[in-house]
């Protein structure tokens, strides 16, 4: 079946969506400019970072203060922003672009939501550089809340989508956040879990921890206590005992990056998860919107996997001395995926462009 | 091909060989009686517990202070000892027994180890009580040395055959620990391991985390640094992506409790780690002792599989309230498993009685 078959019809973005409207990790305010929750500290602390120049947008990133492949995207676009209005007076504009995108493109390898954010921020100031700084920030700005605002649309489609999947008794797990921690708002997999949820298609969620740095324990328990929907917490080797004891009906994850043949990086964990699903014959969907899919990659092979520092693994749990490897990413492969849930319906290979 | 094929010929245990030759978690002396290595505080402190009670003991199976199906049958046969001499003057000496019996038999429902030293401990008794406390003792006493010095023996044995199955540039991994904490001395999974490599048949090892007790990030990594094996430390659900890699060459666990087709219950999350290494034709081995078979059970489906607190899986960074499920146990299905390595050789179902 070919996508076009299975692109199901959908009303366009509502020009009207504010990201206000929708909680979302990111903001940007006249008066405060961009400030994004800092994610490391949840749930114990909402702390918002304010960011006044374009080095604390990149941390931000890299320290996974904010992270998800789609809110890595949309606080790119503000990064660029940020950028120009902090730039010394009388500097060398386009210059100065080139600095900041180069800065914000080195933090994270494998979300692929930031080189596009990178790409289309460019052509943007391509079209306004010339009338000078302050009309390419205005540019840029408008710019990046749409970015921000067609974001938390996708995210609607994708769960209205999603939950025509689900029904009443379903357990769901997921893994990982693909909340609306991870996305402008709403959410890609929390995204159909919600709306699943408000339709009455769900009674409960499997979220589990997600190790070295818990996004499962820590945000996806988070935000589903937020929104009232019931779960429990499992450590992540549970989810194969889970699946072959008939206690998951569906599985929804998100993803960093999605090949053309299908292919899908998503956070470490998620690839066992996939092929426990396909042992006990549960459904396992991924959920991103078309910023994810990177049609110039043949398959997840060339998808670039980033290692983080063997810190985040070693706690205070671990001996002196011990060595650790950390990637941070794994690929699942396309035939373990029932199907990808997108904002223009529930796809299968080969995807349309964005 | 017929266990009786497999069966490689072996010398008998060595009558000479005594629990402190080999670096042992359990030990038994006159003066103090026994007294258990406390994993639970390592690798920080080293701590032995001196059991006076048969409920120190039962306390400390439970607690996971003394853990692995082997180590647990040890301590519960030192445990049979410790109930009887504990018991009060003028006392019932068979009601003591069922008592103390009960009361060790309640800890862990899933290591067979336990309910095997159960038995045998009750042949012993059952052959001396008329004669008896203090000949009760004696006789359950050098039984419980005999079982302690057979399951070194046992380990030494599998970590011989085991190592045949190796090669010099071997990367192995492990999950959870079947090492020297698990068993009287010298380990199963751990044993292959330290076999190997004294023998030059290894390269590196790679050891997960294994939630939500980190026995692989704390004790396997513990002992690993002991005996100068190389290794590195991963998420435990990073082995998806460690094998999909190319970095795995070998996979050996250790086992609770192995019905007669071979399936295999061990520590949660060795069944996808089996599914992980099935799809990247990486060899899976089980290395258990005969003691862990248990040929009462057709299949894997009819063992009992132990719900720990949820305590253990919440932790400092979940958030308040939050509800887990916390299954010490998986299962996996006996086709994954590429040979049951034992004290008797490399086996295939239909399996031996012990």
């Amino acid at each position: 079946m070919s996508s076009a078959d299975m692109i199901r019809a959908m009303s366009e973005p509502t020009s009207q969506t504010v990201a206000g409207e929708t909680f979302s990790p990111i903001r940007w305010t006249d008066e405060l400019g961009l400030e994004l929750l800092d994610q490391t500290k949840l749930p114990r602390e909402e702390t918002w970072l304010r960011c006044r120049e374009p080095e604390e947008v990149a941390a931000a990133i890299y320290r996974l203060s904010v992270r998800g492949a789609p809110a890595i995207g949309v606080s790119t676009a503000y990064g660029l922003v940020v950028g120009l209005q902090s730039m010394e007076e009388g500097g060398d504009l386009r210059q100065r672009f080139d600095q900041v995108s180069e800065l914000l493109g080195g933090t994270r390898p494998t979300a692929v939501n930031l080189r596009w954010a990178l790409e289309r921020g460019r052509k943007v100031f391509e079209q306004h550089a010339e009338a000078g700084r302050q009309a390419s920030i205005d540019a840029l700005l408008d710019w990046a809340k749409r970015v921000h605002a067609a974001d938390i649309d996708s995210c609607r489609a994708i769960g209205a989508f999603g939950a025509e999947l689900f029904s009443a008794d379903d357990r769901v797990l997921t893994h990982c956040n693909a909340g609306a921690l991870a996305t402008g708002g709403y959410g890609t997999a929390v995204g159909v879990i919600t709306s699943s949820w408000d339709q009455g298609r769900l009674a409960q969620v499997w979220v589990d921890e997600t190790r070295p740095l818990l996004q499962g324990a820590r945000l996806t328990a988070w935000e589903l206590e937020r929104l009232g929907i019931p779960y429990k917490l499992v450590t992540d080797s549970s989810v194969g005992a889970l699946m072959s004891r008939g206690l998951v009906d569906r599985a929804v994850v998100g993803a960093d990056r999605i090949a053309a043949n299908g292919d899908t990086a998503n956070k470490i964990g998620t690839y066992p998860l996939a092929l426990a699903a396909r042992a006990a014959g549960v459904p396992f969907y991924v959920a991103a919107p078309l910023s994810t899919f990177d049609l110039t990659l043949a398959s997840g092979a060339e998808i670039p996997i980033e290692e983080r520092g063997a810190d985040e693994v070693l706690g205070a749990n671990a001996g002196e001395g011990v060595a650790a490897y950390n990637p941070a990413f794994d690929v699942t492969p396309a035939e373990l995926v029932a199907g990808w849930i997108t904002e223009r319906g529930v796809l299968q290979p080969p995807f349309p462009g964005d």
